[in-house]
């Protein structure tokens, strides 16, 4: 059985300001577990189901964290998921670093994604491109909300990102091409991509705001043929990295 | 104010056995509405604000249905929205016609899509890139599900859908290509699209199932440059349309 003390400290990683007291936060569910345990990340405590315990964890002789028991109902109580869980580990959130672009490396920036699993999407395109740094401006959603880390599959833990001012930042990297979405930008169809630079995915429905427009060097647009008004942020930084990888492969 | 006949029907058809039984089905939102009243599509009864209305419907002269006026309480309370909505419209579902593919067109096709709002994207994708047809198994999500119509953001009534079973309408359609993102695929950045074909998505977590896999003409692939392990169903399909058109314009 698992302690109040441990139930109350795990739920409340589900909200930011517990996170940043503590630190830590949840990665939930066999697949991204199994893929936490052989990753850099240091998990604090894990619990599991007997079965998972009995497969995954007493099997293996590199584990040094503290794991225990859990029945499906207090997986359920302690996680964000709804059912069918047999594991959550709490792991200790990694230190931010400042992100360079190498020579002919790409990177994302995202202004204001306010939806969780939008930016888990984001994440799995990066990773599924070759992307492998991503620079978030400060509202956009948490990384560690466990419906980002949930959406992501796994990508959060091959893509590094970085939270901070992009204004600030886009002004330390003056001689990085920096691409955005505009509507009378260069259609990415014959656009030809530069050795290597930052793509800007903007607001769900503000776009890319108003004081970053002065660092885009390079708009671009996505050709439409038909009646819609636009696409949303996940499906049009995808479709910018397919063309991208067209040309520029990693 | 709207009366307990009226509230008690318009919430029902938030459930899909009501939908079916009443034949409508609900529009929300100020911007989908606004685009309703000029389509073809027929409107059983409107319920607004004041100030919509006023705006809106009194102002014009082509008016033929019922519309009564709704505080924002009562709007939240009818329909999915949780907050500011400011109108809300019972639309007729038009007639099942069977779609044909002619000369030079793309369809897709959806082989169990189980999430609304990966429905909806997808419309509004197909709609974007000019594809006007979409051919969904009888296990995709409901169309009229109130999640989807938000999420096409006005896509619905720019494309066409047929649901049935996608075998027996594969056996009809036996010479035009049938396009399915396989793994081992031809790599979609080298594929020649023919002239005109059906585009498969298959189920978020299953893929394209089994028994329609003898269907398939021609496997293609996305191809992936990091550890990201798959896409999801709305990002392969706009990938897979965004390649088609750099080539094969509407």
């Amino acid at each position: 059985m698992v302690s109040g003390k441990w139930l109350k400290l795990v739920k409340s990683l589900q909200i930011k300001k517990y996170r940043q007291l503590h630190q830590c936060f949840l990665v939930e569910g066999t697949k991204s577990v199994l893929e936490l345990l052989d990753s850099h990340l240091v998990i604090e405590v894990l619990f599991g189901t007997d079965t998972f315990l009995r497969q995954h964890i007493r099997t293996r002789s590199d584990i040094s964290f503290e794991y225990h028991p859990a029945s499906d109902d207090e997986l359920a109580r302690m996680g964000s998921f709804q059912t069918n869980n047999s594991v959550l580990a709490v792991v200790q959130m990694p230190r931010q670093h400042p992100l360079r672009i190498e020579k002919g490396e790409y990177a994302l920036a995202l202004d204001g994604i306010q939806d969780p699993g939008n930016l888990g999407t984001i994440l799995r395109i990066a990773d599924w491109y070759g992307l492998k740094k991503i620079f978030c401006s400060e509202d956009t959603a948490d990384l560690y909300n466990p419906k980002v880390i949930s959406s992501s599959m796994g990508s959060f833990m091959r893509v590094s990102t970085w939270y901070g001012d992009l204004g600030v930042h886009f002004e330390t990297m003056q001689n990085i091409p920096i691409l955005g979405a505009f509507l009378e930008g260069e259609n990415v169809h014959q656009y030809t991509f530069p050795d290597s630079g930052i793509i800007v995915t903007g607001n769900e429905s503000k776009g890319i705001r108003t004081d970053l427009h002065a660092y885009i060097s390079d708009r671009v647009h996505i050709p439409r043929y038909g009646g819609a008004e636009s696409l949303n942020a996940g499906i049009a930084t995808a479709i910018i990295c397919d063309n991208l990888r067209r040309t520029k492969k990693v």
